[in-house]
């Protein structure tokens, strides 16, 4: 027996479902109960349900919050601090410096701008990998927003934990505060092959294993990487993982630029999950992931900003754009990486690469109400031939009118509920002052 | 003797000027009076000047507005009404059935629309080319934007002039109507050297310099394009423009896609003009212009976003990140076209690329006041280290605050001066109707 009354109800708009049969609801409404989503159907069958609070989609488009498979939401401090760099430059002589100062408070405040800038930007969930990654998780409770986040480990000290041992216990520390929250998920999340001894890996590994949470790592971004690891293991980084029993379906695999077949065979045999990050790519010239071949494949594939000093936004409308054109000029084929492709790994794909396929992702009854809305009467969104290519092509985050996590409205006609604005954009504006006069 | 008296005051903002020097004024100011810039200078400067009306930066950007040097405004009636096709099936069977319906009524509404959005994308200046231009001047006109245009001339009858010689009278037409216009050029626009015989390419070329205006024409797109001139004239698209005539300072290339060396060589001995297309290039999956050569060999590169059936939408902020990035991966080299150049390449290049550096392009006083601001109070503009970097990898069209072109403000806290809106969506969501009732 279905439900008749709904404490919020997302109508009049074009509900992209995002579910297996890619459903299109071409005058739809989204009924929402507390967290979850209790009915998706036509808008003239909830003419007589009790609702709490209208959301006039505006003959929008109404659709799934977006997921953001991989960030470093604190770097928003760091937004176009040093660009157009040979990599190394960047990173010793800007990003790490600078990282070297920071601490639970500076990481909140990045934080939370980057909570402000992903729901004003249509993302409902992201994954993070970094520094003080509690005030990272304080962040997106307190914005309201659903994230996956882990610690960052290494074999050096952390300006965080110091010793990586540390860094473990604060990484459980993680796991037990965080036990059970609505919408955060904690994360094991070793930097990278070769940041990171065979021994962490697998401790790293065994974590994630016992605790049934996701392992994050970068894997395979450039090919100095894998030149590097070729020489001091004789393998490739992928090679690595598998030989030394660190892959399975928990695994999120962040980048997968330079990938031999036999390396994207052994994804696909381990069922590990890919996040994709075109533009930080790009921008640093690591060189372009071979998505098509991994979808070929059957790998589950999503996808991510990458930290906003390398992008240097967290748009994942742009993201998209950037991923379905890249892939058809670096194939030379127009129909690869299509609008729906694309659409599903920024959505329902990317859900299930953090493990959180059935929570979010999708407009289904009984998943969490993770919901969006895209105004689409304005020019460039004007007129619209067809809903999924529009959000791809011609969409940006800035047509996002409203925001829905775990059933909490976090933005409606633009306005942020669920953060003061003002106050972030003051605080990082103060970190960013300390760091140029430095 | 400076004037101390000013129609407009744009203040409290970074000027970038897009002068040679490339001047950034921290805390600046722009002087208006009548159609002119009168002065760039400091913000406390300007204290005892009589201003008519202030226009209040609020700590963001104030620039050039952007310069547009390719596109065919009108096929905004058709934004996404075909994707992730082949080209020759997306032409055949989507674009050309599509065009052959329009009508001088049609070609302005969509042009007014693409006006629309590009006034609020920051765009002051667009050159175009396709049918029925005259309706193209005249909706540029009633929106306030600065345009050159151009009938498209090629070997078969067009929908609108019937055969070629009937093309040119309409092109000799619209140079004497539009002659002298505060804001319309007059460019003759031949379509490729595949779709122009040689006669036609030099009787527009001759026209062309007669009358001292651009000559813009698509060249060297494809490989297939490259593949059948070679059949046919046994040598490449460029190499043949060069052997009957056809090339000079005045001629803007688009795309340019695929060259040699030797026609790297031409375009820079005849100091033809290059109009860069990166989004539409690669969502047809055409290939990736040779940009960093093209710059090394001095030769003058516009931007251009084509029409927005290929892209799908108008926005030079997107088009200029996009460029930035997709040269470093291209080359694998992240210090390829910085920032500095890329939005050098979307203002005062694209304007001399025009024949306008004397006009537009940069703020800078004697020029025509074509400037926009752009509002950085935001998320994902916070912190602002770099503006020139800011504007490239951060900003969207939708964070132009205000457009002013000629003189006269056209857009004002997001809100269109010149244009009423609402009528303008109404009539191209007509036209797509008539289009889906097909």
């Amino acid at each position: 027996m279905k439900p008749k009354a709904a404490d919020i109800l997302i109508s009049n708009g074009i509900v992209l479902t995002m579910n297996e049969s890619a459903d299109e609801i071409q005058k739809g409404a989204v009924a929402i109960n507390g967290e979850k989503i209790v009915a998706v159907d036509h808008a003239d069958k909830f003419s007589d349900w009790r609702v709490s609070k209208h959301i006039d989609a505006q003959g929008g488009i109404i659709m799934p919050g977006l997921v953001n498979t991989h960030t470093h939401a604190a770097m928003t401090c760091f937004r176009g601090i040093a660009d157009d760099l040979p990599l190394m430059t960047w990173l010793n002589e800007h990003i790490f410096p600078a990282e070297s100062k920071l601490n639970d408070q500076k990481v909140y405040c990045g934080a939370l701008l980057a909570c402000a800038e992903m729901i004003m930007s249509g993302t409902t969930c992201f994954c993070d990998m970094y520094l003080f990654e509690n005030a990272v998780a304080r962040a997106a409770k307190d914005a309201g927003i659903r994230a996956v986040v882990g610690e960052v480990l290494y074999d050096f000290d952390s300006p965080n934990y110091g010793p990586i041992d540390q860094g473990f216990a604060y990484t459980e520390k993680l796991i037990a505060k965080w036990h059970d929250d609505p919408l955060i998920t904690i994360a094991v999340q070793p930097h990278s092959p070769y940041l990171c001894a065979p021994e962490l890996l697998q401790r790293a590994f065994s974590i994630s294993q016992s605790n049934s949470i996701p392992m994050v790592i970068h894997l395979s971004e450039t090919q100095s990487e894998v030149d590097d690891m070729q020489k001091k293991y004789h393998r490739t980084p992928v090679q690595h993982l598998a030989e030394i029993g660190v892959l399975g379906p928990n695994v999120v695999a962040c980048h997968c630029v330079v990938l031999s077949s036999e390396d994207i065979n052994l994804l696909r045999i381990h069922d590990v999950k890919v996040s994709h990050n075109p533009e930080s790519n790009m921008k640093l010239a690591s060189g372009i992931a071979p998505i098509p071949e991994l979808l070929d494949n059957g790998i589950c594939v999503g996808l991510g900003t990458d930290g906003c000093a390398s992008n240097n936004n967290l748009d994942l409308f742009l993201e998209m754009d950037t991923a379905a054109k890249l892939h058809k000029v670096s194939t030379m084929d127009p129909t690869v990486l299509d609008a729906r492709t694309v659409l599903r790994m920024a959505t329902i794909q990317g859900a299930k690469a953090l493990g959180l396929g059935e929570i979010t992702g999708s407009l289904e009854p009984g998943k969490r109400a993770d919901a969006i809305v895209v105004d689409c009467h304005k020019p460039h969104l004007t007129p619209m031939y067809n809903p999924t290519s529009h959000m791809v092509y011609s969409a940006r985050g800035s047509d996002v009118s409203t925001s829905v996590v775990n059933g909490r409205i976090l933005m409606n006609d633009r306005k942020l509920q669920s953060l003061e604005l003002e106050k972030v954009l003051k605080e990082v504006n103060q970190i960013a002052q300390e760091i140029r006069n430095r």
